[in-house]
């Protein structure tokens, strides 16, 4: 049975000040809930109704979590989901201490101010599909950790490197040949673009895009037309949201990468 | 000043049966009420505050609206939002009797049972940006209406035609000679297609993909390439979105009008 000092310490995870206070953050579901268990995550303690702990038992014996059984209507209290889930961890957040970063190899994904935290969740799970394992968040970028974002990588944020870095001093310290994309609304045409395999990506905030001081460092700014690019008297929509348009450009870099265009060398 | 009446009947338009019955919607927020008002739809009432009221006064005397008056905290009783913008306009549903598709030009979308509303909302803003003005939806999609659909689309809902139709009998429709393009997990690689722009793309299902009796009519499946592609060992998200699958495949399909590969002919 939940006491209300559990009750009242879970749902406190649901705001950033307490996460950090206490280094700890809830993932609910039990897909979620399983991939942080296989991942270098520490899962702290699960609360899971006993049907959730029976169809997991073998893993449960194996990896031995702290585990507690609760109701469905207990689940309810702690819940941040509109329906609660069978099953809600508490993870740790890792004590990364270590910002050092390496982007010579690979894509490095650059988030300048992402507020959304769906955005911010599906942006981390189109990285992880297009295998870019890097992502450096701008320090007004929404917490890795609310649960929205947690939710929205559907497992993701297991797997891919998310750290919250001030862009200035970060993109200052790149080597100089680095490449560094940024998205506008004009731009190179994304699709006749050389597109580097090797380079940096930045993202820009859902309203305002690149900030002046993160777009200096900009080598090449690129765009995807829309629709008033083949017929300039149509009307079309102003912008595409923040995560649809990294994977536009993720999908770019990777179809270059599988099929290079033609008398074109790529170093992969 | 508002009655209790008008609370309940613009509060009763967030459910579907309601909608349905007094065949209107609800759209807030600046920019979303003017793209209504410089539509086709027909704006029945608008609620604002006086400084929206203001602001937009010579637009206002042009196209004389049912405006009303209110405070923020006459907004904040009827809004769908967690926080409610300065302007809510309730909008007529438009009298679609006539169910016939023109597919033999462009691009068609048909979205098999997306259930998410954010993702409806994000698909139409994303036909809109690339010019694609027709989606036709599975009766078990989401609804068009639902003002979080509404709120998505940022403005695209009025300039793209979506409709609800029986898919099996739609596509046994049209003609056969048309090529129906559908998204799977496996299939030809999306950037080796040779994607016709005269043609039908099918979106699955957010869990399921596309069902069995739409696959039927599919005659070619297309997949977009993730990390596993290029690395059998690694792992990495199990899918992509629903809405993020739909952006890389729209943006194929333009980047094929604007940047034909070499040798290769387009009919646009």
């Amino acid at each position: 049975m939940l006491s209300n000092a559990q009750v009242k310490f879970i749902t406190s995870l649901q705001v950033k000040k307490y996460r950090e206070l206490h280094s700890r953050f809830i993932a609910e579901g039990s897909k979620l809930v399983l991939d942080f268990l296989g991942s270098a995550y520490h899962v702290d303690t699960i609360y899971a109704i006993p049907e959730w702990m029976r169809e997991n038992q073998t893993l449960l014996a194996t990896l031995q979590p702290n585990l507690q059984e609760v109701t469905p209507s207990e689940l309810s209290r702690i819940t941040g989901l509109a329906t609660s889930s069978p099953v809600l961890a508490i993870v740790k957040i890792p004590d990364i201490s270590d910002n050092t970063v390496n982007v010579n190899k690979g894509l490095t994904l650059v988030l300048d101010d992402i507020r959304d935290p769906g955005n911010l969740g599906t942006i981390i799970r189109i990285a992880d599909w297009f295998g870019i394992r890097r992502i450096i968040c701008s320090e007004t970028t929404v917490d890795l950790y609310n649960p929205k974002v947690v939710q929205g990588t559907m497992g993701s944020i297991a797997r891919v490197s998310v750290k919250y870095l001030p862009l200035v001093s970060f993109l200052s310290s790149i080597p100089a040949d680095l490449p560094v994309y940024g998205t506008f609304l004009k731009g190179e045409n994304i699709y006749k673009c050389n597109l580097q395999p090797d380079a940096i990506v930045i993202i820009g905030n859902e309203s305002y895009g690149i900030s002046d001081d993160v777009a200096l460092f900009v080598t090449q700014r690129i765009f995807i037309p829309g629709n008033h690019t083949l017929d300039p008297s149509s009307s079309s929509a102003e912008s595409l949201n923040a995560a649809v348009a990294t994977a536009i450009v993720c999908s770019e870099f990777r179809r270059n990468l599988l099929s290079p265009p033609t008398g074109r060398l790529t170093n992969m």
